[in-house]
């Protein structure tokens, strides 16, 4: 089993200050729902979100949603050998029960994430499908006790997916950044035993995450 | 420079048929949406599309979204070694102009696409962005005139992603499935001059192209 954090994730409710912000409001009447318990979208929530900390790293649950995708429709999911975790900007985390896959519809995700950070846990038949902590990610780490801790940024060691696979063994942890432009902060790329850049180029978080597990799939499958 | 076809899409407008059911006359109420201008969706149509012909190859225009996705945000895509159609079951043909790339939040998806099936193309400074026509899949073939076809299907021959990308030569035209489950229509599947099985498992469409592109783009750019 490997574990994948998306690391710094844009993903969180409307920040108390932005409630009373009119492209909020008028997106919240328009879909009858309150803006503390409505995820913070860059796309509709431009205006409000336009000098905020840290703008360019939050607000994207549309990149979440496709990394999600990306890793939980591989083989190496439905064999459960990937264990995956979302690490959000705020320091939540989102933990998936082994084998759950996300709606592929964009609006259903939306509804169960902004379920989840209302109640903490979505469950089904008594099982715990998703989760909901404050950790940082210092403490998910902690829980989680990788044997090796491998980052993911243009700002790493030049590698390709291809060699980077290769240090990936049993019990490795993977993070990528959940985040759309921008680096890992200190408090988290201080973690790592190792930080490889795997294009030349700074490719999308989705793009990431399906060529790292398809190479690692390779390395064990085949 | 290769093609890639996503074939049979489950992308279309509510049909005429359909315009008058409850499931599909409270969906456009709520968004302020006529139904001759809006994209058949089983995750708001379900009961609507209850039986109608092709019943589980239609209605996935969120398929067709993460498809696009990961083709579009790899670096064969941006460097332009690759053009993308989607020929949709009803054979409409949707081509993207070389470089463009779809907005990866759903809800601006959705309403480019409709906005093209309504006017035929989206413009803009005076270049066509996305163009929408009434093609056959075989006008399509003849339109592009590939070196060869490839189809992959769990119907096919048994192969991996890195031998069948070894046949991906400049001028060859993939096909994928645009559709959740199901196989190629005979009309498809009889130009193809290969048709590989790339996976035990039938994978969904958005990991079949995004881990074909990377190795083909592997044979190309190393």
């Amino acid at each position: 089993m490997v574990s994948l954090i998306l690391a710094q994730s844009a993903l969180e409710i409307v920040p108390k200050e932005l409630e009373n912000h009119p492209s909020v409001t008028s997106y919240c009447e328009k879909y009858s729902k309150k803006p503390s318990e409505t995820l913070l979208d860059i796309s509709w929530h431009f205006a409000a979100m336009k000098g905020i900390k840290n703008e360019i790293m939050r607000g994207r649950p549309d990149l979440i949603h496709l990394a999600l995708l990306s890793m939980c429709n591989t083989p190496l999911y439905a064999r459960k050998k990937l264990q995956v975790y979302v690490h959000t900007i705020n320091d939540n985390v989102i933990s998936l029960r082994n084998g759950v896959r996300p709606p592929k519809s964009y609006h259903r995700f939306q509804g169960l994430i902004e379920k989840l950070f209302k109640n903490g846990n979505i469950e089904s038949d008594n099982l715990t499908l998703l989760e909901l902590e404050h950790l940082t990610f210092e403490d998910l780490i902690k829980k989680i006790k990788p044997k090796i801790l491998i980052g993911f940024s243009t700002q790493g060691e030049n590698s390709t997916f291809e060699k980077a696979a290769e240090i990936i063994t049993d019990n490795s942890c993977i993070v990528i950044g959940g985040f759309q432009k921008g680096h890992f902060s200190k408090e988290i790329s201080k973690n790592f035993d190792h930080l490889k850049s795997l294009h030349e180029n700074s490719l999308e978080t989705h793009v990431v995450s399906s060529r790292i597990l398809y190479e690692y799939e390779k390395t064990i499958f085949m």
